[in-house]
């Protein structure tokens, strides 16, 4: 166990934060609810974007960008969307600063600089992009339109958390238009797959896609498909959601086109969304009380050789090793490596550090090692220590960061499917939530009212419906009505 | 000579607006100064960071996040910078918006939910990332510090343009902390020289590198480096700038470290960024009346194909050969390309807009063409056409597109060679700047003083002292004074 970092039994919310500060992913910042990035985290970060942006242009996606600032007026067109995010945005309300009179060296916002309307920072961007696609559609033959945007974005959320939830984050926004109503349905739902596609083969980390209830679905939404994951404390962290908008934002900007028999309609949209957020969920996924674990599809160093060495000579018959042979084979195979020959720090020390940093493969090599031409490989995910022939040490590390990858995955299968449980009569249900906590699979009478209720009982809500959901007649676990299916509730993050 | 566009001749100005919006590459917002980048200007921007994020990071640095918003204390703590940006910022002051009780569906400003201190929204960020490096650095271990930001920014500037002056830009933002003075000197000049290389080797666009007057400088630099380009209408564009900030931030923030004899110093930095300015000034640089010109290197498309066909069966043939054997031999040499088979567009409206776009090459096949086994393939640069072989196009068209890159470059130079005059009195600096424009080298006495009086008087800045520049004894064109050098004059963008 790792001195520096509180145990998950102790204290799981400083768990989590001790991986992050003390893993180097992120630090504070001076400003209310807002992060900085550190580079590791942001390697991280960047090896996500790059898989999903190729999985983006892929599906015919296309990158563009939209002003940070809505004005006013155009932010609360649609109604729904802009009664979701008003209460917590931030708002621009001046353009200048002046000297202070009464304190030299000091600024005052100029009262003269005010604004005639007010802009709000962007916390979502249909308002800005719907008002601009108003312009760029006339007829069928614009469409469709398929448009990403990587972005920066701010919700003023009163309680914040090192990339959970933070008031400004980084995202990506996907927003399309369509022809017509079932055009648009199936973008949102092949997004959906995209995203649990990534989350489950990049990060590791199974999902449930599903469809949200009513109370859940985002502002302005038809529908809202979503990919939920299970955290090590049993509670449920929703991973990504893909919204189908039916007409709403078209109506609210008026955005029409004529269809191939010259008849005007309005255009159907999606839109969909997943952020750094999922480094939140992949920390709690995979950490364990040494440190971080990171999957290695996406680890920004995925294996880190040690040299153990007394002396310089030692260490340059090492290096000379490490630098001519095991490096450029390693490199070869686009494997990610990194050699700490730093001569002032000691090797247990190193060995806490890359672990702390959840680095999947860390192998170290000594004097006598390379007599027998071995290498030491210890596992991050298993700790398990392994000696290896130099010879093809490459494919063995390209294999075994496969099979890292694999029982990452696994592993949190294994426990996701233990923790999806029925419920059958509230007692049970609000039982399992205090215990064995996790997913519940639980009867409920549809109505947004009695969702409404079990969240104040519960602090449980409705994650989702998921998609290829079993029909059973039951009986609502609250209030006893009929039900067709079970829905999965749960404490979320 | 395309109908949409306005000629450079009639009116240079709309000539530019006109690139850029018929080009497909940006569009006006409902956001006052702010732009939309359509997908087309953007993939020219994703090429543009991919070469720049790999040199930084060949040159050692990692790319991390800061804050969007800096809280005004952090703001006004450097006060030359403070002071240089004060009048151009938008500042946030409230974290709320409510619904209007005198307007239904619309929305007010919150009063009750007003920041105890305003956050200014980044106009670069200096501040926010010098008050987190006070945090990171205790010792010269801790150093060299060398984080890059891509982010976007936000400077309220009142006469906006396209590309070249918005009030919110995307740019990367380089932020380093050394222990001595001479490394962060020579931190500045290499940015100097990366940003150098990838203008003149990847946007085929020549630059002057030199060192700013005062006058010109960064607010709270020491010095500020910077490269210069030439534009086709005689007024100079500022590409890139490199600061080295000397001390002043570390003082600012009490930044110190101790050296490896325990002594205690205020750490030296640098700053250097480049900015979605680059797209106006490729733009400006090698636009024709007919449209863009993109250079190859970072083309969005570098090859059009455009199948010239009557009926379904001659496109069917066409498109066989093209997309199983033109495609996937371009592909394999790491070719842009795009076959353009919609058949609802006459081919003269297709040559007309990928003209417009600027596509270096474009080639097109008809059903005699393909009995003959050639192709016609046109250049953008020269409007050049001719038949090639199909045998081995993949390896014309590979030259062809380097052919065009270096064409472009020369043709930029020899421009800018026939454009820097030295002037040797008042009237002859006056009389050049009105006629044949571009850079004028003249004495000058070396005071800020009468560098803004020659610019009250004539519009023209000092660009730049070259960093080669050859000392000459002289006397200013202004003053009379006795100078020891030229220094590069020109009107601006
Ligand atoms: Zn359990
Ligand atoms: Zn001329």
């Amino acid at each position: 166990m790792n001195k520096e970092i509180t145990s998950r039994e102790i204290d799981y919310s400083q768990w989590y934060n001790d991986l992050i500060i003390k893993g180097g992913m992120a630090d504070y910042s001076a400003v209310r609810g807002c992060m900085i990035i550190k580079p590791y985290g942001f390697a991280l970060w960047e090896n996500m974007q790059g898989v999903l942006d190729k999985k983006f242009k892929e599906t015919g996606h296309q990158n563009a960008y939209f002003p940070l600032f809505v004005p006013k007026s155009l932010f609360e067109a649609e109604e729904t969307n802009a009664e979701g995010f008003a209460k917590e945005c931030a708002v621009v309300t001046h353009y200048r600063l002046k000297s202070d009179p009464d304190k030299k060296g000091k600024l005052i916002v100029d009262p003269e600089a005010k604004l005639e309307e007010e802009l709000v920072v962007r916390p979502t961007s249909e308002a800005i992009i719907w008002n601009t696609y108003k312009g760029w559609i006339q007829s069928y033959r614009d469409l469709p339109i398929l448009i990403n945007q990587w972005a920066n974005v701010v919700r003023w959320e009163m309680r914040t958390r090192l990339f959970l939830r933070t008031a400004e984050f980084l995202w990506q926004e996907g927003h399309t238009a369509h022809a017509t109503e079932q055009e648009a349905i199936d973008e949102a739902k092949k997004m959906l797959h995209v995203y649990a596609d990534f989350v489950e083969n990049y990060m590791a980390l199974p999902v449930i896609r599903g469809i949200k209830s009513p109370n859940e679905r985002f502002a302005g939404a038809v529908e809202t498909f979503c990919i939920e994951a299970l955290m090590q404390d049993g509670k449920a962290l929703q991973a990504g959601t893909s919204h189908f908008l039916g007409q709403n934002f078209a109506k609210a900007f008026d955005v029409k086109f004529s269809d191939n028999n010259n008849k005007l309609d309005y255009v159907w949209a999606t839109s969909w969304g997943v952020s750094t957020r999922l480094i939140g969920a992949l920390v709690m996924a995979h950490g364990d009380d040494d440190g971080l674990v990171m999957p290695p599809k996406i680890a920004p160093i995925q294996v880190v050789i040690v040299p153990i060495f007394k002396g310089e000579d030692q260490l340059a018959t090492i290096s000379q090793k490490v630098n001519t042979e095991i490096i450029p084979a390693l490199t070869a195979l686009g494997i990610r490596v990194k050699f700490d020959d730093d001569a002032t720090a000691r090797p247990g020390w190193k060995f806490a550090e890359y672990e702390k940093k959840g680095v999947p493969v860390r192998m170290a090599l000594g004097a006598r090692d390379l007599e027998n031409n071995v290498i030491e490989v210890a596992r991050r995910d298993t700790k398990e220590k392994q000696s290896y022939p130099l010879e093809n040490i490459a494919n063995t590390v390209a294999d075994l960061l496969e099979e890292i990858q694999k029982n990452l995955f696994g592993r949190s299968l294994k426990y996701r499917e233990e923790h999806i449980t029925n419920a059958d009569t509230w007692d049970e249900f609000v039982n399992l939530l205090d215990t064995k906590a996790g997913f519940i699979a639980a009867h409920w009478d549809g109505t947004p009212e009695t969702e409404e209720k079990i969240k104040e009982l519960s602090k449980a809500t409705i994650r989702c419906i998921p998609l290829d959901n079993k029909l059973e007649e039951g009986n609502c676990i609250l209030t006893g009505k009929p039900s067709k299916q079970r829905v999965l509730f749960a404490r979320a993050y």
